[in-house]
């Protein structure tokens, strides 16, 4: 690490989804759930940045409720780095609001905005990679991302479009120049996007300098670039209730739309360390260890005849007998039975519970 | 009803299977359990005694550890008649000691012997036949039993080959002879019986005169008879420690074996009530009532894209996306996952947990 580089990590920790529903519930999302490790995701992510970011530079973001959990479980994190969204917006608000408050600590400051419920396997490299990145943020004063090299014509993620032509070298790791941000495409553009060679994925972590980062929407995104002075005043005047107020106002968008997309000269990282959003329980066969037949477990089971099967049911006994491809999550009140294919459709059941006022399961 | 009839039933409550774990424990086998109402399987044996049999004439024979439960889940029963097998036997040990008590009382008193853990839907129609088969045995001095019309080749049950020549009306119900009780057959003799249409599946219910069953024990099974006599002696006598030699050294055999295949002269009684031995969980398919997909569930559930699935869970919710053919039980501590045709194999779940010594879970 070059001496003196003063880089600090953002954890977004401000999601709320439902995917991994009946194990996440309102108050308890996935980043606060151990469903990867034993660990919680949010502690994997904090414990993943310590080896080259120590807890003073460390800082989260999320809306108030979400705060407590963070200061619970992760007690070593400084109570003044846990940042709070006035208003659950999208991701643009959260990262003006972080970047402005480290700006006004040291503009030259490197943001890292990370979210807090990806997977990544192998840290070590992943360590080398921020740095690195850290290095071309601050010297090439760029807006940075990692690109995930694309292992399947995934319609579920954003995609980059990247030039190999016109490479940096940063710290030994290439930087390429971003053509274009990709909305999520459809089965055949993302055929084609992994036929070509010249796409990733958009991984959804982004590194900048806080002063180039003010440059940058003020060039790119003029109308952010208001919030962001509003937001420098607020801070300075530690005024609550001015940041509530632009809070409600401001758009509740993705740093991608906000920014990135609109911005020029954005360069990518190959972020080929291991990386999974984990976004479904699916998604869990590939992450858990696995047995002979496929299947990944947490809990005691008993399993006969049964293939490509995950089953979360710590604490208890699972007996399988003659299935495959199922999913099988049990909890204290809730118990999920669901095909492998068809885990997108938990959301189907939040609904179908809603409608019969089941709120008590959310 | 013939003024003067004195029918008594034996409840025989000893079973103790692993059909239904993991609801089903050492502890509280399927009859103690509420498998296809809100009852348990014994209770509602009993009520379908009720319209013609009161209490003070019901007996259960049962271990002593079942017998504690059957008094704490049936108070109105007689603590007198509720019947202590000494050592764990099979049905012909307990209906001799259950005959030889009620014997004792009245020799010409008709014995209802009956499976504590079946299931019969058209409870005034068995009242009906057990009143008629009660006077059958009564006036014929016959052993009578009840035969069910197959519903399928079952190699699971065994059948009973019967005359239709020489059929006997008695309180307008056909009493046809037995001409042999056949074991449990492969599927191509059940198939050939079933052709025939002259075989009837073994309810394993009987009914006798009690003089008239030691009767046949003397003509037929001369070696059960000496221990009919020496029961009757014990019970005189009111030697627990008699009783308790005699049923260590009585063979542990079916009363079907011991007498009923070797009897004269044994009467069926169609038994078209609606019967089931409820056999394992895969049964209740048949018996819970049904959604339009063919699912069947106790407790809350959440049903998408799911057909032909059983599910027990109650007071908690369950979530089915996208399986069929599916059993799941959910207990506090133990969680069944298993495809309907394989539910026999959870023996084996069984037999896997005794190997890794997790007998906690029996």
């Amino acid at each position: 690490m070059k001496k003196g580089l003063d880089i600090r990590a953002v954890i977004m920790a401000g999601g709320s989804g439902t995917r991994f529903w009946p194990l996440s519930r309102k108050r308890t999302p996935k980043q606060f759930l151990p469903i990867v490790s034993d660990k919680t995701m949010i502690e994997e992510t904090v414990e993943r940045l310590l080896p080259i970011i120590s807890y003073p530079n460390i800082y989260t973001i999320a809306n108030r409720r979400q705060t407590q959990t963070i200061q619970r479980m992760l007690p070593r994190l400084r109570k003044g780095n846990l940042l709070v969204e006035p208003v659950g917006k999208n991701t643009a608000p959260s990262l003006v609001l972080a970047t402005a408050r480290i700006y006004l600590q040291n503009p030259e400051a490197v943001v890292a905005a990370l979210p807090s419920d990806h997977l990544i396997l192998d840290n070590p490299l992943f360590a080398k990679k921020m740095l690195a990145a850290a290095e071309a943020a601050s010297r090439e004063k760029s807006l940075i991302t990692f690109g995930i090299p694309p292992a399947f014509p995934s319609t579920g993620y954003g995609y980059i479009h990247y030039s190999k032509a016109g490479q940096k070298r940063v710290v030994g790791e290439k930087f390429c120049e971003v053509l274009e941000f990709k909305e999520k495409p459809d089965y055949e553009q993302a055929r084609l996007f992994i036929e070509s060679g010249d796409y990733y994925w958009n991984s959804g972590m982004f590194l900048w300098r806080a002063d180039v980062f003010a440059e940058k929407l003020r060039s790119h995104a003029p109308d952010f670039y208001v919030y962001w002075l509003k937001m420098l005043e607020a801070l300075k005047a530690k005024s609550a209730a001015r940041m509530r107020s632009i809070f409600e106002e401001i758009p509740s968008i993705s740093i991608d739309y906000a920014l990135m997309e609109k911005a020029k000269g954005v360069l990518v990282c190959e972020g080929n360390f291991g990386w999974s959003d984990v976004g479904a329980w699916s998604s869990l066969a590939d992450i858990w260890k696995k047995d002979d037949f496929g299947n990944a477990f947490k809990g005691e089971c008993i399993v006969l005849d049964t293939s490509n099967s995950i089953c979360f049911n710590p604490g208890k006994l699972t007996a399988f007998i003659g299935v495959k491809d199922l999913i099988v999550i049990n909890t204290k009140d809730a118990l999920l039975v669901c095909h492998k294919d068809q885990d997108q459709s938990v959301r189907q059941v939040l609904e179908a519970l809603a409608k019969k006022g089941k709120t008590k399961y959310f």
